[in-house]
């Protein structure tokens, strides 16, 4: 019989485990300061929703209840057809081999990070990340018991072994903005083959893209057929539709999308039947016109803030000018630390979020993550200026 | 360093112990027999569903976007304010002490069990269940590799060890219909303090009565404040709104609702803010005059179900009048076995689920689940006597 007080208390490893979002957190405190500039947390701006388009979705899904199924009702763990083939046929249009077979509708892309990691961590297993990444990411694999390493020590065999999975985020990367060369997508794929790992691409800002040229993504260079690949990729409907829906995606291979279907069951049953209804019969109109609109409205807030940057930053800082998503990622000099300094930037009116958050070792006090998304552009001088007379 | 080869594949131990929902696979299949009389699933009637009033609340949250927070955008782990504030507030109303920091909001009611047993359950702890239980949180015991007992059981010492948790539902029980007796309700509350584990009440079917008298939930006989007891109270916005929102809750001690938002945190980030803001509008009306519809509804096709059961079957088969919930529960001589007949009976035009999905040593082949909760009630009888004639 197992000994089942080996634990101190009552609750599991994996609860104790668990650490809070540092970001959430700030988002909180930063609701409590009204004339606080924030350039903390990642949200979309509330301003740009297609809350018309899905007012009349809703509108019309809830009056055409069909025999296929009440959008109201229980739905399948995978996902509604309608969308997993909409997803699927995306896929086709990009050049791959795609069924729905390959594709399960997650409660948003956390979700699909969670159900991948429940798939191929156990507590102990490697692995691999950017660094810095998604701190998300970082909560799920900790809270997993993983031994979290970055590409670059995972490039250098004596300090690696096999690891169960690299995450990483070749286009607009959180927190910096970064998209990977052509180049450094096939190493990173030749990497993952190398170590016989499954490679998670998280692509949440695929559609916020304001200037350069799209490249392949990882999914892309490791297989036409996500049968015949190693790389799971996930999307979300957060950034290009509405983060309240709670509706992400994953395309891989049909084994793996199976077992995850497997867990989301025992999980949570299923996505909103409500919002994948809405969903499909917005896609094209959200990864089309509407996206337009927001990369329009997005570029606009990027530019104010790398104008306000050029304005007010001295030498001391630097920055690297994003080609979309939501952030830009700020490097001071070595000795800087943005986690100490964070108290007096409230005092002075403005929020970032520390580098730290972003890094598995704990390291980067000297860089800091600003997100130009939310709040009006016309004060982004002005919150920037606050930035920079107490850097 | 751990020896990350352990396992024989590329899959985590958790994924390998998943199994499939028999329900679920039911449910497919019954989906491809037009003149299929299905009495296998337990889900709400699509013509119940509050479908204007959501539609209505839908319209006027998406228009009255406050800066409280958008409907679409980002909230919250725990839930949003008003809907936890209005959950506290019923609790108040039945005489419990609650406050908001007692009420954690899950994707559905699946979620809720699923959170309860990564806080409670490691590999090996014992879990105990009434014999038999809702096949859903057989799923997640398992797939957490707990070790299950029945309640008779876990009264005798000799074969018990302190559980994790004891996991029940006191009113219109899936599958059996069962309302628990106060003694019965008092004697299991006195059996978790005696064996020290958390007692989880599982009452998604709550508003659905149809006859008899409530009785105090078990959480109500075992604190007036959640926080001075050890019952972790699950609710459902599935049965008594729409499974297609995903929005179950619990209610239990503070400490434990934060450590249940963190996990849910790295899991998902939160359920809809949609949903949530359409059912803080709507839960007067849904717990009010809409749930008078629905028992209205309900016990009619009950009342169809039972007349049936009168007309058709022989007194070799024995079952239970429910007073609540979706579900009769037929016991057949000891040598029959409900899981070998399905083949035939689903030839013959009626479908069930049998007995052994509802038990966690796959016993009870001898029962079968019948569910009145949709299909047209004038066919109840034809299907009822298929049945029959099969038996």
């Amino acid at each position: 019989m197992p000994d089942h007080r080996r634990r101190s208390g009552r609750f599991t490893s994996y609860s104790d485990a668990m650490r809070p979002s540092s970001i959430r957190a700030l988002e909180a405190l930063a609701a409590l300061e009204p004339d606080l500039i924030s350039f903390g947390p990642g949200r979309p701006d509330d301003s740009l929703f297609p809350a018309e388009a899905i007012g009349r979705a809703y509108a019309e899904v809830l009056s055409a209840a069909s025999a296929a199924g009440h959008p109201l009702n229980y739905a399948s763990t995978e996902g509604l057809p309608a969308l997993r083939a909409w997803l699927a046929a995306r896929e086709r249009a990009q050049g791959r081999r795609c069924a729905e077979a390959n594709v399960l509708i997650t409660s948003g892309s956390q979700q699909a990070i969670h159900l991948v990691t429940r798939l191929l961590v156990e507590p102990g297993d490697s692995v691999v990340v950017q660094s810095p990444t998604y701190p998300g990411a970082l909560q799920v694999f900790t809270a997993n018991r993983a031994r979290i390493s970055s590409i670059g020590e995972a490039r250098h065999p004596p300090t690696a072994d096999r690891p169960a999975l690299i995450y990483a985020m070749a286009d607009f990367q959180n927190p910096t903005g970064a998209c990977l060369t052509l180049e450094e997508r096939r190493e990173l794929v030749a990497l993952a083959r190398q170590l016989d790992a499954v490679l998670v691409e998280d692509n949440a800002y695929e559609v916020l893209r304001y200037d350069g040229e799209r490249l392949p993504k990882l999914s892309e260079i490791d297989a036409d057929d996500p049968d015949d690949g190693r790389t799971l990729h996930i999307g979300s409907f957060s950034k290009c539709a509405a983060p309240g829906l709670r509706l992400g995606w994953i395309v891989g291979p049909r084994e793996m999308i199976a077992r995850m279907a497997l867990i989301k069951q025992a999980e949570d049953l299923q996505a909103s039947t409500l919002s994948q209804s809405v969903i499909a019969q917005l896609g094209d109109y959200i990864v089309g016109s509407h996206a337009v609109t927001l990369r329009t409205a997005y570029k606009h807030r990027r530019d104010c803030m790398l104008a306000a940057l050029r304005s007010h930053m001295g030498n001391r800082v630097a920055w690297r000018e994003p080609h979309g998503g939501f952030f830009v990622w700020l490097t001071l000099n070595s000795d800087a630390d943005t986690s100490a300094l964070l108290p007096d930037a409230i005092k002075a009116g403005v929020t970032y979020v520390p580098g730290s958050s972003f890094f598995h070792d704990g390291s980067g006090a000297n860089h800091l993550r600003l997100s130009f998304s939310t709040g009006d552009p016309d004060r982004f001088e002005e919150g920037i200026r606050r930035l920079a007379a107490l850097l």
